[in-house]
């Protein structure tokens, strides 16, 4: 029943960041940083219409991660905490998500903005970012409510990295 | 270079949608629908803190999208579009992103709303959604900007599916 999946890689994102030491925890704490999404030709054709987005959704592998505990100490506080209630890379399936900034495409390449990523990401999908299915208002943050706002000025230090 | 990545589900999600054709084509489509998530026992202690948080990211497996093809028709328009500008089931790597709310966890069950995904989807992954890291604020939605207010009146014809 439980089968594995598998998945090939579609592009690589090239990012300033060359070590998981030092990359942003997030988005909201990368604001301008540049980099680009190198989108293997093979699939150039499916960016059609992506142009009119201001935002992409990136899913990735994290490449880099460890063997994943089920209980970790997020960046963002000092108790162990669920590994599905954190957002940590090294997970049971290692799948990361960024909502970046889509500045503008040529050929296959993405030009992107706040980027959150170490450079050589594997890239596993795009998806355009729609505020009408992705925007949810009175949301609750748990035990993230107090600490989120140290978020940009938080940087990853290597805990969750071979 | 481009090696195959591969992940196993971590449990299976429970809707009252038994098939592609007619499910919600996204959350905002499928207000106070109730489903739960059976996530693997070996990972329930990945769940400790989550349920502080109103609203989850659930990552699967389009278990029964067929082949992908490039530029695609989606349910909102009727031109053809690049599968990286739209939300369709069927893609290079078929990973589905839903948002939706969480509103009870008792052991290794979890009791959601506001579904659009087909019975018996595998589960990747879970995520805490996290307003200070999710949210963004004018976004342009591209082709869409005119049709995503159809949203919550259309469903699945059951094109993407084998």
């Amino acid at each position: 029943m439980n089968e594995t999946i598998k998945y090939k890689s579609i592009g690589i994102i090239h990012t300033p960041f060359k070590h998981p030491k030092g990359t942003p925890i997030q988005a909201s704490g990368a604001k301008e940083t540049k980099g680009k999404i190198e989108v293997f030709s093979d699939f150039e054709k499916g960016l059609k219409d992506l142009n009119g987005f201001s935002h992409i959704i990136l899913l990735y592998h994290f490449h880099l991660s460890k063997k994943p505990e089920l209980l970790q100490i997020p960046f963002l506080d000092y108790e162990p905490r669920g590994v599905f209630a954190m957002r940590s890379p090294s997970r049971p399936n290692s799948i990361g998500l960024s909502v970046v900034r889509l500045d503008k495409i040529e050929k296959n390449i993405i030009y992107i903005s706040d980027i959150d990523i170490v450079d050589g990401t594997p890239l596993l999908d795009i998806k355009p970012f729609i505020s009408k299915f992705d925007l949810r208002k009175n949301t609750k943050s748990g035990w993230l409510d107090k600490t989120a706002t140290k978020i940009s000025a938080t940087k990853d230090d290597g805990r969750f990295s071979r």
